[in-house]
């Protein structure tokens, strides 16, 4: 192993910023070459790299973003792009290649192992939380927390006047970042994909919810989580359908991209140092076709299909916690 | 001057909290009685108020929204309602009224002072700044950060991947926030509703300016910042008339109800402790129908009326610098 | 189980409020009555304690600090005091005691646990997580962001100037919140007790690594991140220390007690939600002389004693990754 | 005027890259070209310089920090030094030199002034907000946010256990950080270089001020604001000899380097590139020995000399607000 390339792929993440220094430094420390590509799978395509040295994560471990940019790319999944990625990274003397990104990304780093020798290696670099194997993806803490200041402050204006926020976070078809950010807001109420497996929740199940709790509880303020997706419309539809179906004011906040950038948080530095780290040594010691996860404390290394061919479960306690406000709502309390 | 109401009124703001708090602990400074009436005009006709202690206001200073609540309230803008408000004053021996709010609550305060004798005090609280006679609305510093935190993280996702996002801030029909979020993030662009007098922007005028500053720069990320209300559909309707005429994705970004909450900055803090004390020492003086503003540094009263009937211009320096970056980005500039 | 009673004690955390919360609402839930005690041990002497509704834990979970106030008790430590905490636990109806707080307040539950019949279990509040059988304490994630938000802005300083900086960070006599916070702000050197267990580190050894550093690398900003306690004298007098041996300037930032207390992070209000859920249904269920406790993101009861008579390790894996960055700065790697 | 120059001298402050950038983006504007010198007057002595971009400012208006890097210089002082940096920017062909920093950098512009016959203009950047001339420094209004965050956080512990802090804060000899991070955290109590004029406050007088405010108002929580330079030894000192002659324990909190860091708030920014893009448009006007400042709302320019031999005063309303405050704590009032 005298040159591994690393590239970003997908959604950006906070914390792939400290998942490209964890990879350089580790890199440099076991007397690795890394080469970084930019632009995710289109920089494979146009041979877009450069090498990297220590001074050029410097300072970046902070960074939202990625300094190596990402994009997604059409081309590079059929096979012509497949292949001329391959000659690419031959011609560049690569011995392997870590792949930060969602699962979109993991399906892309297959691709290609059909058609390049090389070692591949995974890094689930998402703020969905979506990757199986994993206990969490680099990005997912910060998104909690970024997601969770804002609706905090919007718990300051419901307060103040009483009122019911509907609140729409990312997650892509997963609940995790809605069911955290509910339960750490206090949210009165979370729609998330995983409690409606059969479909959309009932509108006149959840305005009559509403109904009755805001008449047994008085005015008070009564803020609802729910999922990207999992409404038509979004909140936006949503808000307006339980206004008419209540007659009380409901407003739309959709936090969007926002989710997506900042600083992160320490457990997103620490879970990208850890992986990055570890997926050089993994390299080095000539794995390829995994992902490199972190359960239980443990760094694990998980065969890549399983990162997306079984989906992840919620957190069982939490979803039992946020039940138990729900009914303690629905039973007039004010909490 | 033996006891003396307050009430919040109006959209809730950062520093209401802070304001509340200044005007309690001078009125027990100068043995002044301070009544605190809840969810704003509609505590009046309710007569729903209660004392306030020093030990209520304890540790407020910090929080955002409003421990009086807040409210519109139709009823009251009758005749009837202002003459029973009144009445209520009247029976619970208020002497003057300090009301924080917007120029609607203002334009309320001037209707009660029609059927009411005591003394009648504004504090202009809103984080949209459009309210004359004084530099900064309490909650306007607050907003800003706070919109601009958030602009500053979409950055992060622009950067990385390249795109175009448009993000749309509060501001009613001002474009105080928008300016100085546009500034400070140093948004290639701004839409505000001073530099659109006569009308829509031209959405072809846009799309040519992104495409050719696109074009130019290279493959760059391009932010717009938009005032709510400037375009029909808001952000997103314009994202998608621009990535139609463009043919580059463009993105939406709603910032909404999060622009109100939160804690609110120094400065807003310290204006609102500035303006409330100094309201109370108004009030005692025997002053009424006037705001309490801050001007270059200086407390100062303004009739009520002037608060809403002339409208505060924009920095023009900054709209000026704002130019120069649109003009920089033009000529394909990637700053 | 009809009547249970919580109290905070020993140094307070973020989170404590949000376990507080949880209690409270879980008990209502299951038709418990829940007893606030006030100031740690001491209310129990002084039969200081309220019933708690679900309105009084309204609005508290992003709070710092803790609504029912902390304390250290001396008397308590005494038979007596424990006896008449005994008689008063009684005479109160309270059939179980929640205590959340650190180890010393473990210790007292213990005591406690002698001379009074009635069920006791404990949440891990600190901010050190310094309690072993719980992968982490309430507070423990907050007090590591805290910290690092404050190394990052002494970065841009040292970054900004090329100069050393010494930062003594919180826990007690563990080196969890000085390896994360190093970790994770890029730190170029740690100073944990767990790395030097037979005493302190040889200044001049350390006084060798910066000089030679610091020459081979250029001008550049160097952090060193210290636990407090490490070194008579803490930050300060180790700057002076190597600033004579070394010549070059070297100062020290002591973080202190803003690392206790703000809006706890999302980690510790889910933790303390799940903690604060489960100790009501262990105490339904019969359970005492336990410590509820989250491992590999499972809940876990655990006797008391375990929680101090064994302590927790370190991640090797960070430690392993805090050595690498060592040797590459040692080698003249500006990374 | 072709060519400028520009640097950042002294201590770093917040704002100081988004001011780096207006000078850049209105040079560009201009057409004229910037030349950035590194390391304060040091560059100019070892003619450390380089050409900046639009390029070289994207994405920096929000870093604190400075990128052109800062420092003390002891050899620019002397006539030798000075003749050097005169020759070396002749040699660089420069026309004028903005210089970005405090009033020690000013004494050096005028120093320089005496041997170099180029244009030279000062931007105020110093959290100390110790500049005649300007209503605030560049840096000044994140140092208050930043002081203020941890003061709040402070507020949490302090008001956990009712226990008594004294939290020093940086200004050189100037109380502005120090008085309005304590109006803004409602300090009980302020300690500012202003309000004692005639030396150190009287410790048995402060001793009995606290002692007998916790009595009355029973157990609080009591937080002094105390400037760094008004008592020897700091906070750390001073806590002690209160608590030696209260019997109350007092902790002191210093909070140091953190105050010069972190990301510019809005006003810092919005200053800042008022600053920097009017100051070029004085160069080109061919101003010189000036400082650029912003008083009432107006763009300023300020004789260099007056920006120092003249102090610069609080502001008296927040004074008379925070005795105020004082008073009513020591009646006993528990606000």
């Amino acid at each position: 192993m005298k040159r591994l390339a690393l590239l970003t792929s997908g959604g950006d993440a906070p914390g792939m910023n400290a998942a490209i220094r964890a990879i350089v430094l580790a890199s440099h420390y076991f007397d690795v070459q890394p080469l970084g590509y930019r632009h995710g799978f289109n920089g494979l395509l146009e041979q877009e790299y450069r090498h990297l040295d220590t001074e050029d994560v410097y300072n970046i471990i902070q960074r939202g973003g990625t300094i190596l940019k990402s994009a997604r790319c059409q081309p590079f999944t059929t096979q012509e792009g497949a292949q001329l990625a391959a000659r690419n990274l031959n011609e560049a003397k690569v011995d392997g290649l870590i792949i930060i990104g969602g699962d979109g990304s993991f399906r892309g780093a297959e691709h290609l192992s059909r058609y390049w020798q090389g070692n591949i290696i995974g890094l689930p670099g998402t703020i969905d939380n979506d990757i199986n194997g994993t206990d969490a993806t680099i990005g997912y803490y910060t998104a909690i927390d970024t997601a969770l200041e804002s609706i905090d402050k919007v718990r300051d204006t419901a307060d103040a006047f009483e009122r019911i926020f509907l609140i729409e976070v990312m997650g892509r078809h997963a609940g995790f970042i809605g069911l955290s950010a509910g339960v750490c807001s206090g949210a009165e109420q979370v729609l998330l994909p995983e409690l409606y497996p059969d479909g959309l929740p009932d509108p006149q199940e959840l305005a009559d919810h509403i109904r009755r709790a805001q008449k047994i509880r008085g005015k008070c303020s009564y803020i609802m989580v729910m999922s990207e997706n999992i409404w038509p419309g979004g909140a936006t539809d949503l808000a307006n359908e339980l206004q008419t179906r209540t007659g009380i004011e409901c407003r739309p906040v959709i936090l969007g991209h926002v989710q997506r950038g900042g600083s992160p948080v320490s457990l997103d530095r620490m879970l990208a140092s850890k992986l990055g780290a570890y997926a050089v040594e993994a390299m080095i010691a000539g794995k390829s076709g995994i992902m490199i996860g972190e359960r239980n404390q443990q760094l694990v290394e998980v065969p890549l299909q399983q990162s997306w061919n079984k989906s992840k479960l919620l957190d069982p306690y939490l979803v039992k916690i946020q039940r138990q406000v729900f009914d303690l709502v629905k039973n007039g309390n004010n909490y």
